[in-house]
């Protein structure tokens, strides 16, 4: 019985896990189609105000189980790979 | 015009920043879940085996724009600090 509950909630977590990936990655074109407005418009990619809205926004909606601060550790992560993502985006762009 | 875009580019983020919020805090709630049903059955929490497989099953479905290896490591993350709440869990259930 134990085991069947088990692997019924497991079956759960794969398909959250790939609802994170699908997420996370939808996010990731975002973040491109923002850098290339960005890029056109001679801006700074990196906001600093800007992440600190979105950390912000994080704590307002955070209804658990996670605390916020390991939430914001996560989400950092996100941005700092995001960022990565659209200077290759530039690099691409400079080698064109 | 640019400005436009990129307000609503950012409404956009702001959206998907919440939805990654409520899946990450709802695989927290399975794992949680999960955490109770292997205590029950005195199983240790931490299954490397388990999590390679979670780690192959985002390979295998990462259509990008991030890399695999850019997704496993945020993954990684999660699974961490996942197994820190059974941890606390387990803690909190010790001293009932």
């Amino acid at each position: 019985m134990g085991n069947e509950q088990l692997e019924e909630l497991r079956k759960k977590l794969d398909d959250v896990n790939l609802q994170l990936l699908d997420t996370i990655n939808e996010r990731a074109k975002l973040v491109q189609e923002i850098g290339k407005v960005k890029s056109a418009q001679g801006v700074n990619r990196f906001d600093p105000v800007r992440e600190r809205k979105m950390l912000d926004l994080i704590a307002e909606n955070n209804e658990g189980p996670f605390e916020t601060s390991t939430l914001q550790h996560i989400f950092k992560q996100i941005f700092k790979v995001s960022l990565e993502l659209q200077e290759d985006d530039n690099r691409k762009a400079l080698l064109v």
